[in-house]
């Protein structure tokens, strides 16, 4: 599936998309993605509500009109560092984005998990230490962070605190897979810790 | 989408309007809305079972019989307060619920959020202050407690003690898009403080 | 709507019906009513898996080879004590079941709610005091029980501790409508209760 | 049913099939099982998306190419244990597997539940001892301790240490039942706990 507006709604549909908030993307080739226009709902968006933009600044290909998603700047990022990354999924779902604010609370600049089968979704065996990038009202700042921190070593998931998870990889499937173990392996850390 | 009878069914699959709670409308005009009816399940409801009513006075035009939710107070409330609202979703979803009626236990007439991504969609920036209202049995001494205290520079939603949330905008999408921002704000606090 | 397999079907999809747990029924006359067949999961059943059992005895009325529910003595219990009651819901909720439990562990027999706005639903205005019953193995020392408590005036619900809730009205809608209030109710209580 | 893509996709539609994990099979014949194909989401699996394999070894019959579950092992040990056993679940959902995460911290061997109602759907009347197996990566090694320790009077589940749950059965369904009564019991376990 390459299919943005499909996808949109089965992630709206689980509820990480709230109000107009989240945004996919598909590389289309070396130079340019496809991203989810900005505030529209991703439970009712069609391919109609989608631009082309540059990997090198963000910024949409032509000019039909469309803005693209506010924070198309991470999206580029990860298309620059990771030359196989072939689609971006960036998503506000519950319990990944609790971490993440945990997480930036406490100061820490990555969360780690350990020895939760899940985390195998995530590329990991025993350990995965996922980056957490602090939250900026500008979003390009957080694009630049992500393209100057990352190393294309780095597991393919990130946290911004107080703000939500972005995952990639290959295919569309693949960045969604990743984010349904990013947000089972948060949701996970809570309940253990609550009851412990 | 104006379709009140959709718009239902799409909230009540959330689990926002549970037994026959929570209700609907849209402006028609200057002077009527069209307002969910009184006593019927929001997962089956049809386009039949919506009244309209008088902005002014909360009261059925003409006499078809039905009678207009019993919160109807509430929503003419708000048209009477912003001119450009056009839509208001009325309904009781679990954590702005709870996060509502924490609030009333400690007194509190509004609840802050900061920092938090999410609060973009109710279209703040760094903090938005959301005011949380009395909970009455007699439902018009809520909507004449809105009338009083709102002014046009609030926020596009409201808390109410014990009771649940309100939320509007210019169309009925937009409203729902504020209630899905606000719950998923309500839900965050409460998984972010409960693991402080 | 008085088809028990759709019923089943929509509180099974809300994962209020477990494995084979949960039954409804619908009263057919002033003897008999309507109930699920026993052992069938209540997400695929069809309207051939009901049983017409009597009102007085709770056993099947002729002979297709079909056992009723075992649960069928709280199911007719309340037909008796209800003259009024022409459908009962008995589910497995998650927040009602953990409710009952802890009431049950402290040995009350009777929940309190206060204030919220929900108990409207079942019928209160300010408050409603849930009878808790215990739970026996053995479910019609549950039915004995049921009829031997509750009076014409009781509110439309009932915990079981450790086991469920039941819910009932004049209509399987209304009885489903009431089990939706419940639900929320118990579980606001375990919200606000967990932050307070 | 013995239709594994639409029995995986009923798993992955409750969040308990998390990325490409979780798997599902059910026994051909004395010597063989069918078992869902590696690396897939169980979401748009296809019948393609199946292997056979011998349930003496593990290994897959014939040579289509496809790589059978990476857990085949643990579906292999239960087929050999149970003679009746007619299909496995194995499952990531998140109660469940908090649980197995909190039970195997503390070391213990065994969950413990006494007397939930549930708990029927897991064959026992009134307590139920769901044996804990240790985690490990290496996947047969978990599937040999399942053999040399289960005997055939065993319950029809069990835990893996910070990993998931398996269940079984004479049918898919079966299986599938006591899937959601596990989940249930161990979502009661800490939602009772949290608040005692």
């Amino acid at each position: 599936m390459t299919d943005l507006a499909a996808m949109s709604a089965q992630l709206y549909a689980r509820g990480w998309m709230e109000g107009t908030a989240g945004n996919i993307s598909v590389r289309l080739d070396a130079e340019t993605a496809l991203v989810t226009a900005s505030g529209v709902s991703k439970g009712s968006m069609t391919s109609e509500d989608t631009v082309r933009v540059g990997i090198a600044d963000a910024r949409p290909v032509g000019s039909d009109g469309k803005r693209p998603s506010a924070e198309t700047s991470i999206h580029t990022a990860l298309y620059q560092v990771f030359p196989d990354c072939g689609a971006v999924v960036h998503a506000h779902p519950p319990y990944a984005t609790a971490v993440a604010a945990l997480a930036a609370r406490r100061g820490a600049d990555v969360e780690e998990f350990v020895g939760l089968e899940i985390i195998k979704g995530l590329g990991a065996t025993d350990k995965v230490l996922i980056p957490v990038f602090e939250n900026h009202a500008e979003v390009p700042r957080i694009g630049a962070d992500v393209a100057a921190r990352l190393t294309p070593d780095a597991p393919p998931a990130l946290l911004i605190g107080a703000h939500g998870a972005t995952t990639w990889g290959p295919t569309l499937e693949s960045a969604r897979n990743r984010m349904e173990c990013l947000e089972m392996l948060c949701r996970l850390r809570l309940l253990i810790e609550r009851n412990t």
